[in-house]
């Protein structure tokens, strides 16, 4: 299943270090060679906020960590290494010897690709030994929650190393996106660079301060853009009438003097001061670190929406969560006690008003618990699919704890009874590190005939293994506040 | 409050029709005039959606929607209004032509703003009788949820209308970006063309498919832009060596050539059908509606993780959902039965993998009346601030019947029993079509002393409202289901 056992990452800065991040949370070793000597204190920042948003991402999901190490030289750290990474600063020159270097030490099967933003792969493979392993893997910032990473192979490159990039790429939650043509800047950066050169216009003509320039896309074409490009965009703004009929009526406003010329603005000292200026005043107390959690939970939010509506990428994540479902190992449960069938961290947006985690996540948790209950006794898509499901009768909760943000807790499951259609169950949450009890939820569900919509027998499949559970279950302890109601005020 | 009563829209096109939907969906009454034979069906189609969205991220905020009436011809429709927004096609004689009959018949007193994406005010001003009233308003598809709003006012617009103006889109849930300076295309059009020139470039050459270029920014960059301009993410990107380091490293590359002149691909047939044809294979089988419902489903679900933030236009939407809250009246609630203190559309995102409402969201649901609830009787951020609170202590919930995406439910609540610490209390929900009962949850709840951590008595005003409810509801008939524990199975 894992399509790579051993990276080495050739760069730590905000690239290279987002790699390291991305490979590790997916469970793979990392040898990382960068020559600054606080390298390791930067990666460890940008893992670090990985690791959260990860958690946020995927929950009980994300794989267990890799191993990082750090390596003295660029040799020691490709040695044994199946996929090579080079994120080192944008100079040719600097990128040509070190990718030798990388070439001269790898195994002749690992794959090599470099970051590079702009640089011809053509151009950085001619001096190596075996060019056809190597291409230009482009991702963007931050390179552990984004999933696009353009493949730009060059004439060297081979149509196999390609697609088994592709396939690593890929098996790490991106979305590969392999180009037709060798370009310049490949796809995105000739965007991005045509926006950027228009942003830094409208400050040197002084229409507009940096804030102003950005809120003209956040609040509006910004928004759009986290699910569609322009081309889908203006399809939809063309309406029924369809894309020939917006470019007829659109396009010849593109022949108006709107935008600039190409050439550059003079990024002479006072323009760089201007922008460094008006920037530091829309960052207003926000540090660098506190802007990057408040992007990678707006990300992850985003990926969250997507993945609801299948739509982009979370259509990737889906993929990618689906399969790190599918490789998690089935549990072997010990029958004699409690059933321990979930764990989480408790997530940021779960947090009410009181600084706690609010009421109903303590049920969506214990809904998770019971999925994972039915999931165990064989409750699939197929039975589901077929006409079936169980239903929640009745719950009584118990709050005991509060609980905060980032703490990690685990349910277990105990059955308290069972008959021909219905099973009643009793949830019990604690707090990994103290083993309070936070929260207890008592249920009674049945099981359904979904096109029938009642009561009906559970299915041989999911029969059995419940007589199996309870059997077992009914010699255990019975808490003793379990079938009792809410007592009356009062008298 | 409300800065408008009566509002002209001139043009029901795409963008005319947004702003018809977002007046309309804030309480506003509005005129529209459109001379095509089809307007109001097409009119109707936006408003729909965007009842669909509004319900989504506003739910019971919504206010009330205005009514829709429309105009034989211009005259009739700007009377006696004092807002007109002008909506027509991009031709400056047109506009020119429109404006000036808008400007005849309107009210002095009216602002006009005109929705053109590109044309200069200054040039579409010159033959108004009051041309300081008038100014470009230039929104973003889907006019009804993106927020921004460039204000351009030309040489003979007035300060005082300008401000006007963003006062009045920002009490739609706007954000009025004012601008500085007069320029042709103001501040994101002059973005958004570089951005599309260079993307017609990409492929007119055969680099990429338009499906290609729009998934190189929507898998990347584009979940960026949602939350933080460019200037931001490079602030970010530059590291704690800020954006002076940032542009010091990156600006050279703008020299190199990545970006094409500003030279317009040709819009030839061969050219237009090409475009044509790879949009229609990127939309597969989606239509337009499907399309819209789509993108429209995503924003609502950025725009309340930006919410959750405080974040660019999440800020907006909590300001403006805030406003709306503020501005409801406060139920005059009868004592003598259960109150009716919550009502809500059922949400997509509130839907499992049975097609109905998955169970916590009823305790959501349930939890959102005990807020009601505790406003109601007093309870306020300044109560919190001052270390209180009520907390569940138990919470028994029962399921009777499913509920689907779109049906509206209301909540009534019951109290049980009240002492000087805690209360106990029933919800009801029931489908508002029908008058079913879908679930109850009887709760206990504890009032606390948020700092020692402990179960503290009412506050004195929290606690008369209390007992004035109570007083009346000990009276009430008690359910018999009430006070009962799941019971056991297997005897």
């Amino acid at each position: 299943m894992q399509a790579v056992s051993k990276v080495a990452i050739i760069g730590g800065g905000v690239i290279g270090g987002g790699w390291v991040a991305r490979f590790l949370l997916n469970g793979i070793d990392v040898a990382l060679y960068d020559p600054a000597p606080d390298a390791l204190v930067k990666v460890t920042g940008l893992i670090d906020n990985a690791e959260r948003a990860y958690d946020e991402l995927l929950g009980i999901h994300r794989p267990p960590k890799g191993t990082l190490s750090l390596a003295a030289d660029i040799e020691t750290a490709v040695r044994g290494a199946d996929f090579i990474q080079e994120s080192a600063p944008e100079n040719i020159d600097l990128k040509q010897s070190i990718l030798a270097e990388i070439d001269r030490h790898a195994p002749t099967s690992a794959l090599i690709c470099s970051s590079t933003s702009g640089l011809r792969p053509t151009d950085l493979q001619k001096n190596l030994s075996y060019p056809e392993r190597f291409m230009v893997g482009h991702p963007f910032n931050p390179v552990y929650l984004l999933p696009l990473v353009e493949i730009c192979g060059g004439e060297q490159t081979s149509a196999d190393s390609k697609s088994r990039a592709a396939e690593i790429y890929q098996s790490l939650g991106m979305k590969p996106l392999v180009l037709r043509k060798e370009i310049d800047a490949f796809i995105a950066d000739r965007l991005l660079e045509a926006y950027w050169r228009e942003a830094l216009w409208l400050v040197k003509d002084g229409i507009a301060t940096v804030e102003e320039i950005d809120d003209a896309i956040r609040y509006g074409a910004g928004l759009r853009w986290a699910m569609m490009g322009t081309f889908q965009v203006y399809r939809i703004a063309g309406g029924d009438a369809g894309m020939q009929h917006f470019l007829s009526q659109f396009g010849p406003s593109l022949k108006w003097p709107w935008t600039k010329l190409m050439d550059v603005p003079e990024l002479d000292d006072d323009f760089i001061n201007l922008i460094a200026q008006q920037s530091d005043d829309q960052a207003g107390d926000l540090s660098i670190k506190e802007l990057e959690q408040i992007r990678d939970t707006g990300l992850v939010g985003f990926l969250k929406v997507l993945q609801k509506l299948d739509w982009g990428a979370g259509e990737v994540l889906d993929d990618y969560e689906t399969a790190l479902k599918a490789s998690r190992p089935t549990a072997e449960l010990d029958l004699q006690h409690p059933l321990p069938l979930f764990k989480t961290n408790i997530k940021s947006d779960w947090i009410d008003y009181n600084g706690h985690m609010t009421e109903h996540r303590y049920l969506q948790l214990f809904g998770e618990t019971t999925d994972e209950l039915l999931t165990y006794i064989g409750m699939d898509a197929a039975y589901l699919a077929d006409g079936h499901s169980v239903y929640t009768l009745e719950t009584h909760l118990r709050h005991l704890k509060e609980v905060a943000q980032g703490e990690r807790v685990s349910v277990t499951t105990q059955l308290l009874g069972l008959d021909s259609k219905r099973v009643r169950i009793l949830h019990v949450m604690t707090l990994d590190r103290s083993e309070e009890v936070l929260a207890t939820a008592e249920q009674m569900l049945m099981h359904v005939d979904t096109n029938a919509g009642s009561a009906s027998e559970f299915g041989s499949g999911l029969a059995a293994p419940l007589s199996t559970i309870w059997s077992a279950h009914q010699h255990l302890q019975v808490p003793n506040f379990t079938g009792r109601g809410i007592r009356a005020l009062n008298g």
